[in-house]
């Protein structure tokens, strides 16, 4: 509501920054969560397992490696919010709204993480490679809408930022729900293809393929 | 207590938006973690279940849904809050118990949502229903005391903000328990009424309703 | 290590403002997380329970009560973490060692929280409140050891703080292990009286007793 | 990217500290959260347990020694990061995926600290100590790659950094890798051993050894 905004010529005419600092720890809060609840799916073994602790542990590796795909997954993501707020100056209501459906994405994912640890001995698991990249391919369209709402014509950026940093970034940003969409439609086909790709897409990310690479 | 208060010619002379800032880092702690712990009533089949998986996870749709209005119900609260305190710039011992009361009934929210996701198909669901906009109220109550309190003789508020806008945000949000109230008094009659009307507010405060709505 | 601090003249020369600022911030998240985990002991009723939901939840009061008294308690000891770090400007190793294990009191909560709330019904309850005032006392104890290291001949304080309010904090924390301890001993003789003088307490410090008294 | 980054005349120019800001804020969140996350793993009796509850939780003591070992070391590690970014100034994308690296580590430590309170009973309760002291010695091992990046050249650190600082700090670290491997090692022979060694590592960082010893 324009009400709930203070005058510009009142103490928070420059006071912009600070709004985008509270969205930013907010969101960070929310990925630092979100990362650190995936570790609850790792189980122990039941009191009464008789079966030997090695053996037993290695039998989880579903678990691990989910784990560690979906850790990377929302490690990237999280650089990749913390890089768009290095460029994204203002804040609105709808701007809100739009940050809220993406963190709606990000604490969902410990769900289809364990869902995928615990289908992949079953001969459904392709329905949970769905879901689990399904959630990634929603994640990365919620992205894509924040970035557009964000740059078109400026709305929301640095007015000094270079546009042809923003052009970059869109057209990088459009790969996203292509590549996770690609994983979505490859788990019909094979589970296995499917979460290679998303473990293809963390590495890539992860690993800057250009040496001048810098954040 | 007074003693613990620096004196005004110290350092912390124009130090309250500090204070606050601490405050508001607290509050956005908390709502980040209860969002995101909204997640864990998200359930894997059971390893022995026969079901096929797709079927077992529509028949979860109460839980889906149930997450999706309580996250977005947190969201709202989240941003409602954050604009509060961009026009709360002091502190006091009774706007920090208010503040804690208002967070009580957010950490709270994980519970009744559980309630309802798990009560759905009981013949007694309106028990869950109400124990779920009832929360709501209680919250919806908390944040008009916290408002009346800092507001009242603009008591905590940033001295420059605009008269009229205090009043149009008293008009707003005294809007709040009347509404979640009615979806209490119509979880006695109808569950799915009274959750309609939750959905409905959710849907309304994330959509405004016009144009020139900014933060 | 000595080693480990910048020169007096480099860039952080008054830099021991952010230092305190990222204890407070480490702080303020394991307080939040804490207080918020306290949501995962309240429970649904089970899939195949025939008890109706308002009898079921009614007779869970123990939970609810035990939640309710560890969420204020929780939060009045942010206040005052919240207060001492307004007057500690300066850190150390030892401040840190200190503030952390004032942190593992802290998170320890949920556990003697849960142990109350399931074990009100059995025989051996004083057990479990002596473990909840126990814990309580030990938080306590340590508020004293890291505010007695901290205002020391001044150690760590702003140099401009009031010595006599310095005093009277020193007066007002070491009633908290007395009072504490006497819910401990309480415990033996008798688990409402103990748990009485913990809600006590959390209301005496949540209801500000004169009307003067601000942060 | 380098697109992504705001051009050097920019409003950001100086802007690097607020880079590595956020990045200790998300690590804040994540070690906060992981080390409140080892409280989950503090159980309640059963309800139908007959056994007296004082001797039901002094037979529960695995769980107590492994939850304050483990918060020990996060604690530690925590202050440990901490220093660190005093004194690294910039952040790069490499930076920011060795963060991510020794925060995966930090994230699962609630795993092996459940696996081995509920192991230590086992006859093969060398895996889990095994488990437990690996996580810590990959978790040090990330800590080196991460200092040794950025202080190598000076890459990303503050300039007027002391270079014996550097060296020293790169000496204290490349112990840690060395001393929870002998404790990875010790596993195999004693269980004991090995757990005693990891509490004593904890003791030693958190017991300044020299009375000079400041943050």
């Amino acid at each position: 509501m324009s009400e709930l905004r203070p005058r510009a010529d009142g103490p928070h005419a420059g006071g912009d920054t600070r709004e985008t600092a509270r969205i930013e720890a907010f969101s960070d809060g929310v990925f630092a969560i979100a990362i650190t609840l995936l570790v609850l799916d790792l189980r122990v073994p039941p009191q009464a397992s008789q079966v030997p602790l090695g053996g037993w542990l290695a039998a989880q590796w579903p678990s691990y490696f989910a784990f560690v795909d979906s850790f990377a997954t929302i490690g990237i993501m999280w650089i990749n919010h913390h890089r768009l707020f290095t460029l994204i100056r203002r804040a609105d209501h709808t701007l809100l709204v739009l940050n809220g459906l993406l963190l709606l994405g990000v604490t969902v994912v410990p769900f289809p993480t364990a869902l995928l640890a615990s289908s992949l001995h079953r001969p459904d698991a392709r329905v949970a490679a769905m879901v689990y990249s399904g959630t990634f391919t929603c994640i990365a369209i919620a992205f894509n809408l924040l970035w557009h709402y964000a740059a078109s014509g400026s709305r929301l950026l640095d007015r000094r930022v270079d546009p042809n940093a923003v052009r970059a970034i869109t057209r990088a940003y459009a790969v996203g729900p292509a590549l996770y969409g690609l994983a979505l439609g490859l788990a019909v086909v094979s589970v296995t293809a499917s979460i290679a790709l998303t473990v293809a897409l963390a590495l890539f990310f992860a690993l800057p393929s250009r040496p001048r690479a810098a954040v």
